[in-house]
């Protein structure tokens, strides 16, 4: 009987954030494919699109003109998923089968620069610093308000993440519940901090750093990897060394390492596939309840599709939707690669 | 204060049956999208085509050539995400954070129609009774080798959900483990069981069939409709009538009632847009494990991607995967839309 070989055997990996499975099949990579490609605007954008509802001083649906910003802007989205307004709630719809209750919350969205064709990877340090700050103010301010206990920073890159404007941006959703995916991962963050007196990401960060080879890039405060069990072919994970519960801690020192980890994994993104890459990107930290939350450790997931190419993206869909999330590259190749792309935007060696 | 009215107000819902709440937001329906469309196919297919490797006769990947086949026909994927090699295996790998486990498993093709350009609702009932025959006869013959503990027969329609050729057909991934999603369920399952002797899903039926607002359509034997917690715009459910544990389990005339009421689901479906509608679906049934699963109740999933026309889909993008699932047309709105349409097919009607 053959051994058990990571790398070559189809095998499943536990993913302890959420206590689930993934199931990876790392000689699949070869499989041929015939299907969908993406479309590539290969269009170079303009620096402002007079067209742009979030360009600055263009008029918003709303009829509100944007100020004439000068780095990061933040306006309520428009075309809220929740609504601020207080709703009176009967109990009795709580139940066994139709359980539904009221959601309060504020959706926001953040520009990242008043420049229309500016994203991460292409800003400057100090810029990206200004976002990193943007989202501390609206994590303190959001988080004060008294029925708000969860605030999710996110941003959808890319028409392939369902984005549908280009000018580089991403949202907040702030909200009364923890929504489902925080709440799982705060189970079990909670169940081995109670146990261990650290938290989970601090010991896995170390036991990864150790091995290395699911490392991307490494400096002083922070790491980005490919976790253990990453479902999308490039999934990242950036965690802080020093476990803190939320952005707002973070020293000076710190957002300035985060603000470059941030530019150098959005690079070598870009730079995969010599492409502007799409991905899902979101931070988990400590909700704001109110209450002690020493289980939390701040860590941000990069949830990217794309697979071979520019076109070809991985689907999440049949048997990932019925059955468990699967990957046909094993995250040390994903890391791998990553790690080897140059640091230098494939744009400025060509320019 | 308002009152909650769950037709209109932001609101929770929870799934019962993985324990997990969804955030669904009526009033956001109205939302413009300037975001990515699909690209349709709108050449008419033919009833052969030479290039297709799941037409009769034609060859493969691996060289063999398709048997002239007149209804279903099975085989091995060629790119299987799983082997059948027994592989040896040593417990160290269970660390904390690098979790592994070899896995094995057996990935076939089910071809629905010798003919190239012919779809589920477009079929006879007599044709869909021989593809429910195949998947009875793949169960058990699956389910019965030792290692299989469970058979996940599911489609994946139309190249937005990553299919990759639209000669009609399925899959079936057996396997060792539970995936992740069937877990989730059959704890749920279990737990509802253990404590009233009922399955879940018999008293949730009779409880949906009461109310009305959410049942698409009913027959003698099953019903569809939308679940009170969906999460994709047009998602149904079809449920048998009768707590069956598998599809093994039917009489003749459940499963004439069961390709009666995929036709007419699936007509529904392609009716709603007028487009050959895309979506992965699936049955949940008893494992294969040899023990006994009164718990399990037969049941058939649709996560159908579009929400507002052929080529706009629902993004389960930034705040889904990192948050929760969220929908902006209620479940009783999509249940109603599809209990309106025609059950004749539309390409028939301007036949
Ligand atoms: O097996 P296929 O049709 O080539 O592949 C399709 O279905 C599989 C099972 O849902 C997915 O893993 C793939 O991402 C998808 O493209
Ligand atoms: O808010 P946007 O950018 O219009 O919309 C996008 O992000 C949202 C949050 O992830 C999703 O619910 C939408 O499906 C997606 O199109």
């Amino acid at each position: 009987m053959k051994n058990f070989n990571i790398n070559e055997d189809p095998h499943r990996r536990f993913n302890p954030l959420i206590n689930e499975w993934v199931l990876v099949s790392p000689h699949r990579s070869k499989r041929p494919w015939q299907g969908q490609k993406e479309v590539l605007s290969t269009e170079d954008l303009p620096k402002y699109d007079p067209t742009c509802y979030l360009c600055p001083g263009n008029v918003r649906a709303n009829g509100v003109n944007n100020p004439d910003y000068k780095n990061s802007f933040v306006f309520e989205n428009d075309f809220a998923a929740m609504k601020q307004e207080e709703i009176m709630f009967e109990e009795e719809i709580k139940h066994t089968f139709f359980k539904a209750e009221p959601e309060r919350g504020i959706s926001r969205v953040v520009c990242f620069s008043p420049r229309h064709d500016l994203t991460l990877p292409e800003m400057d340090i100090e810029a990206i610093e200004t976002i990193i700050k943007t989202w501390q103010k609206e994590y303190t301010e959001l988080g004060s308000i008294k029925y708000i206990n969860h605030v999710q920073i996110f941003e959808n890159k890319g028409s392939v993440m369902g984005c549908s404007n280009p000018h580089p941006h991403g949202q907040i959703w702030a909200q009364s519940s923890l929504p489902t995916q925080v709440e799982k991962t705060q189970n079990s963050l909670k169940s081995y901090y109670d146990k261990n007196k650290t938290t989970l990401l601090e010991d896995y960060l170390k036991a990864e750093l150790k091995v290395g080879s699911r490392i991307v890039i490494e400096n002083n405060h922070f790491a980005a990897l490919v976790p253990f069990w990453a479902i999308w072919p490039y999934e990242t994970m950036i965690i802080s060394k020093r476990a803190v519960n939320k952005i707002t801690d973070f020293t000076a020192e710190e957002v300035n390492a985060y603000a470059k980890i941030l530019k150098q994994l959005t690079i070598k993104y870009d730079n995969l596939f010599s492409t502007s890459f799409p991905y899902s990107s979101g931070i988990h930290q400590s909700p704001t309840d109110g209450l002690e939350h020493p289980e939390w450790h701040f860590h941000m997931h990069f949830y990217p599709p794309l697979l071979r190419s520019a076109t070809v993206k991985k689907f999440m869909v049949g048997y990932e939707m019925l059955g468990e999330s699967q990957r046909d590259i094993t995250p040390e190749k994903s890391a791998e690669v990553l790690r080897e792309l140059p640091e230098t935007h494939y744009k400025d060696e060509v320019r």
